[in-house]
Parts: C-alpha cells; structure tokens; sequence
C-alpha cells in the first residue's frame, strides 16, 4: 500500500474564510468516527450554503460505510488532499471501510479535533471540523448540511495544488496559475 | 464595455454526464428569463446532487435580481465560462439587472434553448438547460434544486480551461494538467 509521508505544520483558520478552500471545487476526504471504529471517503459533490455560520452541504450516497458513522455520530472532518495523495484518494474511493482500516492501509496518520470526535488527517493541507446542522435532506437527497466548527490550514504553501475530479477516472490539477480582479470587485462582494 | 468574441459550435451532451463539467466546481453564470426580462448571474456556490435524474443545488443569494426572476419562472441555464470571459464574468457579479441589461453590457450573446425559454449565453463552452426540481428549501437556504433537462457543449476544445474562485477577488485558472488514474477505479466508481 502507498505510505503518503507529508505533513504540514497548521494554523487557525477563519471560519467564514473556508470557502476559499471549498468554492474552488476540489475533491475532499470526509473522515469520520463512531463507536471505536474510524473511517475516510473520497467526497466530490459538496458546496458552499453560507459564511457565518459556515454551512457545507454535501452528497454521501447512503452505499458509503461512511453514511452511517457520520449520520449517528453527526460530525465529520472534511480534509482537503493535494496532488501528491491523488493516488492515495482514488484508492480510498474504490475500497469500503467495511473491509479495512483506511488510515492503516494507506499510511494516513489520524490526528486529533478539538470540537469533534472524528479524527483529522495530517497529511491533508487543511481539515474544517464539521458538526451536523440539518439533516432534513439525508432522506430525500443523501445530503448533509454541515456546520464548520473549527478550521486548520497549513501555514505552508499558500495556495494548495488540489485536485479536482472530471469523472472518468480523470482529475484536473489546480493551476499554478491565478488571476486576480480584486479592484474590479464592488466593496462586499468579494 | 467588454465585447466577447467566442463563440462554439456545441452538440448535445448526455445528461447524467454533465458532471464531468461541475464536478470540478467552476464559476458559472446562470442566465434567466422572465416576464420579456432577461438576466445573467455569477454563482459559485453550486454542486452535483445525482447522476439521473441530472440534478444540481445552487445558492443563489435572495439579495440578487435573478433570484425572483429564476423561483418565478423556474427556470434558468447553467453556462460554463473559461478563462477569456474571466474580467466579464467578475464585472457580472458586480451589478445588478435591476440597473442594466447585461447581455447588451456585457457583449454576450443570448441563443434560444430548446427546453426552456431562459437564454443560453454562446460564448460559453458548455450550456445546460435546467427546470426547478424542488422548491423546498428556497426560502430555508437560498437553495435551489435543478434539474439539467438539455445539455450543450463545445465540441472544441475537449478540455476547457474553466475559472474557480477562490475569493478575494481571486481565480484559479483550471490546470492543463491532468491525471488519469482510470485503472485504479472499480467497474461503477467512474
């Protein structure tokens, strides 16, 4: 199995800010604990809701191990992986929790929260803490609404080279490249 | 004012693949159509809810003008910009519909769809033509639940450099990298 290897030394993070992570589109590993068993799944559909309180709602298709262990825990993390794990979430996309232990198969190493139980991944450039805040739509939808309770963000590099999927088996890797308009914005609608 | 020149020659697209264009979370722009008013909006709080029926939830902040234009027609077009539409798609989001009519400010131009009477905007590479599937939480969360009912895309380039936001007044510039891991996927995890 792959043994991913970095580590990064993280700060506190805004909460109302963490869009800046999630509005770009990137895959994210959802990690979640329940009665003594932990577990990891790659999550691509999530948006979004709002600032403050920092409200992400997110599609887990009840066939995920993870459903269940988020769904009765009502918390998760949701980490956000960079290029060099990119094999690393595939492969925790195609295996069940039911069958193993992710953070052991794939060299993941599960640090502590400090507002949930659901354990952050270290080798993740960030982790947003998530505590369930409507679960309305886990019926009708698969969906989540989650509250971000507290966030950790690497203090290095400042833009992360995230990954995101085109389906297919194919990810697009987030451009080195960045425009900036911040002087054609209206005051408030950045 | 900006005058975009782009234009595509599209071809239809299968509905439940439409994903491969969101998934990756692009800003788009929601185009509009009510009572003889037209309008486009920047939105980057959006994501894929299910493969079939086609299903996409987007935000869509009650302080903008196309919020009672699109809950009054049910209706709206998801459009997808690149990167030479990037200054226009921030000065969209930067005024109101109430003030101008922004397919004449803008430069763009309005193409008839085939299922709903919201415009398609033709210097986007990808189009799609969505109903209002459910209501339900528009007043609870801004959040509205499309159905993707006719999907255009540009038969060139394949890959599009799309725009992500990363807020600040900054954008990602989708990377020309890609990674294929094809081979690490079960059959049905694509």
């Amino acid at each position: 199995m792959s043994k991913a290897t970095r580590r990064y030394v993280k700060k506190d993070f805004p909460l109302h800010n963490v869009r800046r992570f999630l509005e770009p589109g990137p895959i994210v590993l959802a990690s979640s604990a329940h009665a003594g068993e932990t577990n990891i799944m790659t999550m691509g559909w999530h948006m979004v809701m709002e600032f403050q309180p920092a409200l992400i709602g997110c599609i887990i298709s009840s066939a995920n191990h993870s459903f269940e262990l988020i769904r009765k825990s009502r918390q998760c993390v949701i980490n956000i992986p960079t290029e060099d794990l990119a094999a690393t979430v595939v492969k925790i996309g195609n295996c069940s929790g039911r069958d193993i232990d992710k953070f052991d198969a794939f060299g993941l190493t599960a640090a502590p929260g400090t507002h949930v139980r659901a354990p952050l991944i270290a080798e993740c450039h960030a982790s947003f803490e998530c505590t369930l805040a409507d679960a309305g739509w886990i019926k009708k939808y698969n969906m989540f609404v989650f509250e971000v309770v507290k966030a950790h963000v690497a203090t290095a590099p400042k833009i992360p080279k995230t990954i995101h999927y085109r389906g297919d088996g194919e990810f697009m890797i987030s451009g080195a490249e960045t425009s900036k308009y911040r002087k054609l914005f209206r005051p408030g609608m950045l």
